[in-house]
Order: structure tokens, then C-alpha cells, then sequence
């Protein structure tokens, strides 16, 4: 019996108008499988998934076998690629008479796809784009419930961590502390490298920790996430000790401001395009837009970025289902940056927040 | 001026007879310029690396911007990838007037690949495999320094973790206190998640430890690394409590003859395929060679696992500064596995080992 989520997929197939299609992103192969192994790196995955009009199947390397086989669902068959997945997809589509193939484009590389046309000399290949990526953008009910546990294990963690952060220590211990109480509240791991940003670090949106002693008065962003069941928290508070400076008071004030009209924002419907404006004209409206040089957030997932995105360039709408993350900043270059980040749920008639962690109000 | 590293990758493009080469591979790109930032997935890369005739351009999006800025070296240029980095990269290609470019097919997507097509139609597009993967396989005086550094790390996580391992653990228990031991020992982090694979799940190579109680008698795989300014260490042991089960016994005592057979045999001028041999033709004297389902090693560097491969398909020769693994392992299904690991530096006239964690001794 497949189950639902298979159907869904399968019915992707026929849409197509293809025999299969080739899943080279290992999320999809995780979301269609079961099968938590990860890709060590592009050239290197660690499984290959092939979703057919009524089977997927699952090939690994022989060290990733037994690992797959244990955890494949029911519906997946699990086979050895033996001397390669491009060769054991290629005797695949040979033994089932496929002559018309569908293939995620934006994760096959040139190298392997070069590869299968000249093994499959008679086949046609269709690039599918993000089609199966789309499937995960509509959480299931039992998606959200693993995503409240990553958020709610997010916002324990931070508060820890938070109660624990003091003038003198650097970025780097600051993050370890986090690393710390993730653990305690229950995370498989960290979703993502956690960002601590302190002073004019935090003009960078995506900074590495390091031995930067946090001083008073200046900002500390930390940005960080659990991971539950391989779903992933996603969290950004921007706090400081002491008296803020002056910098700091009118950044905050201004990605609050931002912040506090995108919050409630988001429902069925709604562009991307159109959420990100909510944010994006505050700023404007404050001549401080240059300085937002990201987008307000993306969907959350499996992934820490997923579809939907919500920013200028986006070509999503807003479902029911989806969960995005609101996360509107400022950066100076130089000087400071601000960011503050909740999650929502889009529902049937507006979003829910599933964000608890407190957060400074300038 | 030009560093050592960034003269020996300009004339790669020189040998390639083109005009500037597309490094979509993101540990070539840390390696060419500093830059840390990762890639979120294939599909969601933290920059992007143009190999010039005499200079290196990195890309990053804004959110990285600042972070790559602070990093880079001194000879790379770097600029915002504004609206993406294949738009950054066809601007780039237009403005210079490149007619010939080559490109990494094994980590450029058929997605980006054909919108470089479309926007440069009358450039020329040579994929050159892993030609800048090859310069990583010869370590530099200071990468063996980073590398020894990082295997010692994880020689003295593995004593301290050994020694808080007890009957009745689960794997996952066991696993984080590697994760704390890695970190007491000054390490960045973890090189790979860390396996603990007890009884039976010693038959998978690769297992995600879970909550599986260790129990006496069976053996208990244990592959972890610590990871130094980027560089991974790469370890594996197999223990056991109380008395060895005698398969663990007959099982620990092969492996351990391959072992020895391999880990004083690298030298340079020799090919991964022989060097595969040595310890595969242990096996094969054994009857046991069906269980030895990996290959002996592979390189060791800013990747778990690079050139050269030491395995019967590997087109690699080893030579002097060349860092390699050698881990010979027997896994019967459903029954136990046992694996030995060490990490060997090719020298000009055999292999000094690196590692220098215990082991038991059968």
C-alpha cells in the first residue's frame, strides 16, 4: 500500500508525462525514503532515489546498504548501486523499457548527466525543476508537530543560553553554550552552524563565531536552530548588555518596527513577493532599505531553507501549510547589524507564530 | 604577489587552454581563497570561485558578503553576486571577453550549466573534471601540520571517550560523549557525524547511532574525527566489553591481518589499486573477501574523502605528501562488523603513520 505521501509523488510522474523521475536531492530522497543518510557533498551522495509511476526506489552504496534497508519505509525498495548510481539508474531504466525520464536539474550534475545520456542513448530527459521540492513546501500535520518540537526546543535552548551569555567571553564560547543547550533541551544536533555575531560582526548576516570578546552596549545576534527527526528549528534574537548604544536604539527600533508589521502578515494567498514588501516598505519608508540586503525569510523544513521563499525575486504564493521564517535585519557595514526572527504557520485564514522565546522591546 | 597555491591553479588554466575556470566545487573554493562559508546544499552554494590566468575572483551573496571580505585572501577579488551567481559569473565572463571557459562538471548543476549556455552563446565550455581537486591531494608542509593536529585531537577524544564507555550505554550515549571529548580536545567540531555501531549494526559500515544498548561480548565500531582550521581527522576503532564472542575474535583477528598488511605498504609510486590489494588480498587468502564490501582508504584533507582513493576502481598513484586512511573492515549481515583505521602520510620512501590512538590486540 503506498502511502500518502507516495501518491502525492506519484501522481507528479504522470503530470510530467514521463516513465520516472530521477531524484538527485538527497532532501527529496530523505522526504520520499525515509532514509536519513546525507549527502557527503555533491560528488559524493549518499543514496540516489528513482520515484516511478507506482515505485521508488532507493539505491545506496554498499557502506550505506544495511543503513538504508533499516530504514527505508515499507513502500521503497532498497537496491546496491554496486559500481555507481549512474550506471545502476541506467540498467534500472534499461530492465523497465523507460524511454522518457524526468530529472531534477538543479541537483544533477553535468558530469553524471553527460554520463547517463551516453548510457541511455534512446531516452528523452526532461528537467523537472523543483517539482518534488514543492511537495515539502505543504507540511503535514505530523510535519508541523515534528517542527513545533525543533521550535520549542529552539526557544528552551536560547533562553538557556541566553541566561548564561556574559560581557567578556567571546563569540566562539557563546556558540558552544548554545551547542550546549540544544543538547539539554533535546536536539539532535544543530540545524545550522549557529551564528554568533557581536558589534560590528553583526553587520555580517552570516558570520562564523569567533575570539571577539563581547563587549556592553553593542549588539549580539544569535541566530540558531534544533533539529528534531531531521526537521529544523530556526531562531535570530539580537540582545546586548548594559545600556544599548545610540546605533544599536535606532537600528532595533527600526527592524522592530519591520519586524512587528510582517509578524502578522502572512496568509493564504499572499505572494512572496507581497510578504517581503510588508517588511521591505517599513524600511523604505524609514530610508533604511539598502541596509536589508536579504530577503524576510523562507520556508522550513527538512531544510533550513526550503520553498516558500518570501523576497523580491520570489515566485511562490502562500499556502495553508507552509512555515516561514520572519526575519527582517539591518547590517551597517562597520558599525552594527540587527535581526529578529520568529516562525510561522500559514493556516486557513492567517498564520500562526510558533516562536515563544522572548525578545527585547525597544 | 600570488601565493604558491594560487601560481600552481593558475597554470591549470594555462594547461586547459582556456581563458578562466568555473570552481562550483566549494571545498576548492575554501582551499583557493580562505573563504569558510559552506554550501547549504548543492543547489544553495555560500559562493562561488573564478580561476583566472593571474587572479581569483570569489562571488558571495550579500548575506555573505562582509564574512568572505574578512577572510579571502589577500590575491582573490571579491564581489557581490547580486542576482545570483550565474548572472555574476556571465557578467564577468562578458566583460573580460572570455571565448573559453572551463568548468567543474562534477559539481556544476544541469541547471546552472545551461543558463551559462544561454547567456554566453559564444563561449566555449570545457568541463575539466577534477583538475582542481588534484592540487588538494598533495599537502603543503602546513596542511600535514593541520592534519597531525587534528588526528591527534581525535587520538586523545577517542582514549577519553573509550574510557567513559560502559555496558549498558546506548550508541547515541556513547556518541555524544565523543562529541564532548572532540571539543574537550579543542576541536571545531565533528569531521563527520561520529558512528557508534554495537552488535549487529557493526554490520552496517555506515550506522546512525540510536538506542541500541551496548551489551558484553560484541564488538563496538566506533569512526569519529576531529576537525582543525577545516582540516578532518578520521579514526576508527573496534572494542568490545568483558570477553570477545568468538566470531568477534575470529572477525577482529582478519581485519587485524589486513591491517597490518596495509598500513606499512603505501609508498609512493604505487597505485590505489595496489594499495587496495594488499589488504584485499589478505581477505581473499582468508575466504572472507565477500565481507569487505568498502575500499581500503581515501585521501584525507579539507574533505573526509578526497584524492586518492585506495580502492580496485581508484586511477590514483600515491606520492609523497599525499595523506591517506587505511581501513580495512569485515561486515556479515545481521550478525557484527569490525573495522581498524588509521591515516598514513605518503613519504619519499614509504608511509609515516599518523595516528596514534590504542588499539586491541587479538
Amino acid at each position: 500500500m503506498a502511502s500518502a505521501r507516495s501518491t502525492r509523488a506519484f501522481a507528479l510522474v504522470d503530470e510530467m508525462g514521463v516513465d520516472a523521475i530521477l531524484v538527485t536531492n538527497g532532501t527529496n530522497r530523505r522526504y520520499l525514503t525515509s532514509f536519513t543518510g546525507d549527502d557527503h557533498a555533491i560528488d559524493e551522495p549518499g543514496g540516489l532515489t528513482v520515484l516511478g509511476k507506482d515505485v521508488i526506489w532507493l539505491f545506496a552504496p554498499a557502506t550505506n546498504l544495511p543503513w538504508a534497508q533499516a530504514e527505508a519505509n515499507a513502500d521503497t525498495q532498497v537496491k546496491d548501486w554496486g559500481n555507481g548510481w549512474v550506471n545502476a539508474f541506467a540498467d534500472l531504466a534499461q530492465e523497465q523499457g523507460w524511454t522518457a525520464i524526468g530529472f531534477e536539474d538543479a541537483t544533477t550534475t553535468v558530469a553524471s548527466y553527460n554520463k547517463l545520456v551516453e548510457l541511455l542513448p534512446n531516452v528523452s530527459f526532461t528537467p523537472v525543476g523543483n517539482i518534488i521540492d514543492s511537495l515539502r513546501a505543504i507540511k503535514t500535520p505530523e510535519e508541523v508537530e515534528m517542527l513545533r518540537t525543533a521550535l520549542h526546543m529552539t526557544d528552551v535552548a536560547f533562553e538557556a543560553a541566553a541566561a548564561r551569555a556574559r560581557v567578556g567571553m567571546t563569540e566562539k564560547a557563546l556558540a558552544d553554550i548554545v551547542a550546549e543547550e540544544l543538547k539539554n533541551a533535546g536536539s539532535e544536533g544543530e540545524s545550522f552552524p549557529t551564528i554568533v555575531a557581536s558589534g560590528p560582526n553583526a553587520a555580517k548576516p552570516h558570520h562564523a563565531p569567533g575570539d571577539r570578546i563581547i563587549q556592553e552596549g553593542e549588539p549580539i545576534i544569535i541566530d540558531m536552530g534544533a533539529l528534531h527527526q531531521g526537521y529544523a528549528g530556526d531562531l535570530t534574537r539580537t540582545i546586548w548588555f548594559g545600556e544599548p548604544s545610540p546605533e544599536l536604539v535606532t537600528m532595533y527600533q527600526n527592524v522592530q518596527a519591520a519586524f512587528n508589521a510582517a509578524i502578522g502578515a502572512a496568509k493564504p494567498g499572499m505572494t512572496g513577493v507581497e510578504f517581503d514588501a510588508v517588511a521591505r516598505d517599513v524600511f523604505k519608508a524609514q530610508g533604511t532599505d539598502q541596509y536589508f540586503v536579504h530577503s524576510l525569510g523562507h520556508g522550513l523544513g527538512l531544510r533550513v531553507h526550503e520553498a516558500p521563499s518570501a523576497s523580491f525575486r520570489s515566485k511562490d504564493t502562500l499556502a495553508a501549510g507552509m512555515v516561514v521564517t520572519v526575519e527582517p535585519g539591518l547590517y551597517v557595514p562597520g558599525v552594527a547589524g540587527v535581526r529578529i526572527e520568529d516562525v510561522v504557520l500559514v493556516t486557513n485564514d492567517g498564520a500562526e507564530n510558533l516562536t515563544r522565546a522572548p525578545k527585547n522591546v525597544l
